[in-house]
């Protein structure tokens, strides 16, 4: 496994690769990589000859007063979990490799980005847009593979990718739990001990909501209403929202009759966490 | 040459191209193809083994009142001189078919979109960028084909290919002019006899312009009063701006240091033209 930190190293890698034929496959990160990156990883290892994993906390996607500058990093661990995953070259680029001074270019992503993280998050998914825009043009994949956790993201990306024409499929992928149910994170490393047991309030929650759907509720206020009477039991825990929006307008329904996505934004002290389950009634 | 409606069919052919090793050339036009067109797509055709003109009138670069309804159109005489030119592929497809009803992204140039064209025009750089962007996704060209004639256009392409790490390389190509000066648009159609004669004032206030630069002259107001007694000296020509700025801010300087652009917009009647000039003080 190879790493780079310049946009014209990783060009010339992966034009080395396109002239053998190979194809590629991209794992956009944040560094600070757990078990739910690693199977991102596993995935484009298995369906592409190449991988290439980018590892940048991304400014941008950070709004003012956010963790940007206490997001955890750990390179040398990263770039070994890589490794074990099957990547074959880690992108670690500077904000300065990225971004121009005198940059004078944004991706807007209206409607599908103003509801649930959107309003708390406001210029949040234009940064994600953005990283991930410049990160397809500078790797070319074939194939780029996001994790469902971050489920809101996965809808943006793909709108973006279908709006604009992007020349690759996007790939979704499982959330990866702990023993104990809580979906792997790296904002997880910010919770003490005690708000740690309290955090596995969400995927109780999370599943309530879930079953409730399949046994037959179409009524999204009964699915909120349970997700919610999980949540409130939890002294910890403090809600920012349960929603259950349509998968293609990412819009509250009152009846799930399309597919929708549950999703969830709960503080357990001041750390925010997220969680979901995706819906299809007609599966 | 062959001609295709729906990105499928570009992508299709392209592939098939790529397999073979050949390199792509795109000029992207809103079709009723002159001189200055076939120029593009013969300097594309000299550069790349395969050369793709797309002719699409795209609705998101005109404002409310501006001409996107009246604006010529002549695909067959296009494709002829597409095929005259070097074309391999003309893409001409319907607006239904580049944007989703429900598309919710959208690309924002600052800065460099506000002056000159972008004062009068407010919407019509963001509409260049999401053609072009979406163009650059379908095509996946080595090389684009711009003219100088559309200075800003230029100049904003650049910047969002540099800001997006678009895989291309953005050629500008001379402006071609009428034998009387005046430079080729499709737009001078739009001219009745009196006022093509009128607009010959708009090539004759830039060569003005030019030669006092080309003298020595450094001061911009005194290239701006030169190319304004021209322009005043024409009753039928109501100037929109007469401007000198840098090519990398397209702000306005005062004095002429490093690469500029002098660019004026008049009006003919109610058609609108545009002209420029590209001057370096140290070439």
């Amino acid at each position: 496994m190879e790493a780079a930190s310049t946009i014209a190293e990783v060009r010339e890698r992966v034009g080395a690769w396109r002239r053998e034929g190979k194809s590629v496959g991209l794992v956009p990160t944040m560094g600070y990589l757990h078990e739910g990156h690693q199977s991102l990883i596993e995935r484009a290892a298995a369906e592409c000859d190449r991988v290439v994993v980018s590892v940048f906390v991304n400014p941008t996607q950070f709004g003012p007063g956010e963790d940007l500058e206490s997001y955890p990093r750990d390179f040398e661990r990263d770039l070994a979990k890589c490794e074990a995953a099957g990547a074959a070259l880690v992108f670690h680029p500077t904000p300065e490799e990225m971004y121009w001074p005198d940059r004078s270019t944004t991706i807007h992503m209206a409607d599908i980005s103003e509801e649930l993280c959107g309003k708390s998050r406001p210029v949040h998914f234009d940064g994600v847009c953005l990283v991930v825009a410049k990160l397809f043009n500078i790797v070319t994949p074939d194939a780029a593979y996001f994790g469902e956790k971050d489920a809101q993201q996965l809808l943006v990306v793909r709108r973006m990718v279908r709006d604009l024409n992007f020349p690759l499929r996007i790939v979704g992928c499982p959330i990866v739990r702990e023993a104990d149910g809580l979906a792997k994170s790296s904002r997880n490393t910010y919770l003490s001990p005690d708000e740690r047991l309290a955090a596995t309030v969400l995927s109780r929650a999370i599943r309530a909501g879930q079953a409730l759907a399949e046994s037959g509720e179409r009524d999204a206020s009964a699915i909120r209403g349970a997700v919610r009477d999980v949540l409130v039991q939890e002294p910890l825990a403090d809600v920012e929202y349960v929603e259950v929006v349509s998968q293609e307008t990412v819009r509250p329904v009152q009846r799930i009759e399309s597919p929708v996505l549950c999703a969830i934004a709960v503080r357990i002290g001041t750390t925010r966490l997220i969680d979901n389950f995706f819906y299809d009634p007609a599966a």
